[in-house]
C-alpha cells in the first residue's frame, strides 16, 4: 500500500521511519508546506512535493497520514483530505473530539473515504485500554498516569516567560501514588498528589533567575497545582542531557468482582518510550493499515481506535494470528 | 440481552456474577449435566435447567456463554451449541485453535449465528496486547511471564502423586528476568529463567516425603525443566492460605524505531488476579455483549478477539465512549 506523509516535523520523520519497517507499506512521498527544498528525508530518493499540488496525486495514494499540529492545522487539514483520501491523524485535544469526528465523517463519507482521528497513545492505545478494562471490570476506578517524560506543552509555557532562553519540563508519577493504586487501594488523588513536575531551564545572560523560577512554580494550570523542580543549567547540558522526546506512562484500572465484590483485579498497561514522535508515528503507520483494510472492503466514514478490529492492523493473515498470536 | 450459561463450576459461577455487574443483561438460567437439584446459584431465583433440555429455549436466549473445560468438553460442547445459539468459550489449547475455529465456524454459519471463541486473558487480553504491539512495532522482541498465581495443571500433576493428598502450585516469575526485559535488554531466555514454582502439598499420613519432593521436582515438561521449591504443609494450613485461586501475568514487548533504530520502547500489559475464574469471566461476559450486537448486525460465524471491534465490548454508545474515553 501506499502511504502519503502530509506534514514534515518529528512526527512525520517518525512515520517515514515507521513505513520503512513495515514491508507491505511504501512511501509515495511527502507533503510540506514549506519550500520543497528545504526539507530533507531520512531516506534516500524519498519525493517531497508541495502541499498545494496534494490534489494532483489523489488516485496514487493509498492512505495519507496527516502530522499536523492539533491546535490549528488538523481541524482544517484532516476534513479537506478526507474529502479525497484516505486519511489518518493524531488529535488529540479531547475536549474537541466531538466535533473534529463531525467534520471528518461528514467529509469522508462525502467523498466516499475512510478517516481514523485521534490515533497514538494517548488519544490512542491508552484510550483503548480505558475502554477494554471498563468494559471487562464495570465495577471500578480508572487511573492515568504520565512519565516520566517531556511534555511539549508545559516546556513550551517556560519558554514563552521572560528571560528564558530554552527549558525542558518533564512530568513524574509519585512513586507513592503508583504503589497505592497497584495495591488496589483505590485511592482518590489530586493533581499534586498524582505527578510531580521537574524544568531544566537555560536562562539568558542577566536574567533574573529568582523571578523565573517563581513565574513559573505560580503558572495557573501548567504548575501552580504541582511540586514543581527547577534547575537552571547551561545551553551545553540541556543539549547533552535533555535533548531526547522520551515519554511514556500508564493506564490502570482497579476493579472488584464476585458475589459481594470481595475479589480485586488490577489491570495495568504501560508505555516506555524513548521517542515520543516515533512511536506515536508506529501507531499511525498500524492503522494506516486498517484504513486500506477497511477502504478495500468498501466501508467509509470517520473512525477511531474503538472502531477498529484488531486483526487489522496486522500485516499477517487471520489464520497465522489466530494459529501464533492467540 | 439475555445471557444463559451452560455449565457451573468457577467459570460458570464467574460468569453468574459478572452478569449481575452489568446492567444490560439478564441471566436467563444455568444449563447443567448434573441434576439440576445439585446446583445452588449465587443468586436468587436462578432457574436451572437440564442440558440436555437447551434447544427447547432456542428462541429465548441471546448468547450462550459455555463454561467447560478445554480438554473434552468444548470441542464438542461449542460446535455442538453454535449451531443453535449464539456462543462464547474460553477453550485455551493454543495448538489446537485453528482446528476448533474450523468445526465452531462451520456450524455457526450454519445455524446463522456469531461464535467468539478463546476469549478471556490467555488466550484472551493476553493475545490482543500481542497483536496490537507487535502491529506498532514491527523491530521487536515478545516475553509472556505468567503469575505469580495458582496453576490448576500442574497443581493436579502433583497430585496425581501417590501419597499426595492436595497441592496447590504457584508459578512465580524470576524477578532478575523480569527486570533486564524492563531494562530493553532483549534477553534470550530458558524456561528456567523466566519462571520458578512453588508447590504447597499435604502428604497423606506415613507417606515417604522425599520422594514425593524428588517425584516432583524430577517430572518432565512440569517441573524438570524450573527450580522447584516444595513445602509440606497440613491440610488447614492449605485451606487457610492457599484456597484462593489468584493469577496474572505480563505481556511485554521490546521494541526499535528509529532511522537506525536507535530508540527503544517498552510495552507492557499486565493482569494481578485475585480470582482467576471470575476475571475470565467478567472478559466473556463483556464479549457476550459483542456477540449480541453483532448478531444484530447480522454477522455471523466464528470469530476471536481479533475480529471484534472494541466499542463492541461497551455498553456506552459510540458517542459516549468518543466523548470519555478516547
Amino acid at each position: 500500500m501506499k502511504i502519503a506523509i502530509y506534514g514534515y516535523g518529528n512526527l512525520g520523520k517518525g512515520v517515514e521511519c515507521a513505513v520503512m519497517q513495515n514491508a507491505d507499506m511504501e512511501l509515495f512521498g511527502i507533503f510540506t508546506r514549506r519550500p520543497v527544498e528545504d526539507i530533507k528525508p531520512v531516506g534516500e530518493n524519498v519525493k517531497v512535493y508541495p502541499a498545494k499540488d496534494v490534489l494532483l496525486y489523489k488516485n496514487e495514494i493509498d492512505v495519507m497520514i496527516i502530522c499536523g499540529g492539533s491546535a490549528t492545522d488538523l481541524p482544517v487539514m484532516t476534513p479537506a483530505l478526507a474529502e479525497n483520501f484516505n486519511v489518518i491523524d493524531s488529535f488529540d485535544t479531547h475536549a474537541k473530539i466531538p466535533e473534529h469526528f463531525a467534520n471528518v465523517d461528514a467529509a469522508a463519507k462525502k467523498g466516499s473515504n475512510i478517516a481514523i482521528i485521534s490515533v497514538g497513545w494517548d488519544p490512542g492505545m491508552f484510550s483503548l485500554n480505558r475502554l477494554y478494562a471498563n468494559a471487562i471490570l464495570p465495577c471500578g476506578v480508572d487511573y492515568t498516569f504520565w512519565g516520566k517524560g517531556v511534555s511539549q506543552g508545559h516546556s513550551d509555557a517556560i519558554r514563552r516567560i521572560e528571560g528564558v532562553e530554552d527549558a525542558r519540563q518533564y512530568t513524574i508519577p509519585v512513586p507513592t501514588a503508583l504503589d497505592a493504586v497497584r495495591r488496589g487501594e483505590n485511592p482518590v488523588l489530586s493533581a499534586r498528589e498524582k505527578h510531580t513536575r521537574e524544568c531544566f531551564v537555560v536562562a539568558k545572560e542577566g536574567a533574573d533567575k529568582a523571578r523565573i523560577e517563581n513565574e513559573i512554580k505560580t503558572m495557573p494550570n501548567y504548575f501552580a497545582d504541582y511540586d514543581t523542580t527547577v534547575h537552571f543549567i547551561s545551553k551545553e547540558e540541556l543539549m547533552k542531557h535533555h535533548s531526547g522526546i522520551p515519554h511514556g506512562g500508564l493506564v490502570i484500572r482497579s476493579g472488584k468482582t464476585g458475589q459481594n465484590n470481595e475479589n480485586s483485579h488490577i489491570i495495568e498497561y504501560s508505555l516506555k518510550l524513548d521517542s515520543n514522535p516515533e512511536f506515536t508515528a508506529s501507531v499511525l503507520a498500524a492503522y494506516a493499515r486498517a484504513a486500506f483494510k477497511m477502504k478495500n472492503r468498501g466501508e467509509t466514514g470517520c473512525k477511531t481506535v474503538f472502531d477498529i478490529a484488531p486483526a487489522d492492523l496486522s500485516a499477517l493473515s487471520a489464520e497465522e494470528i489466530r494459529a501464533h498470536m492467540l
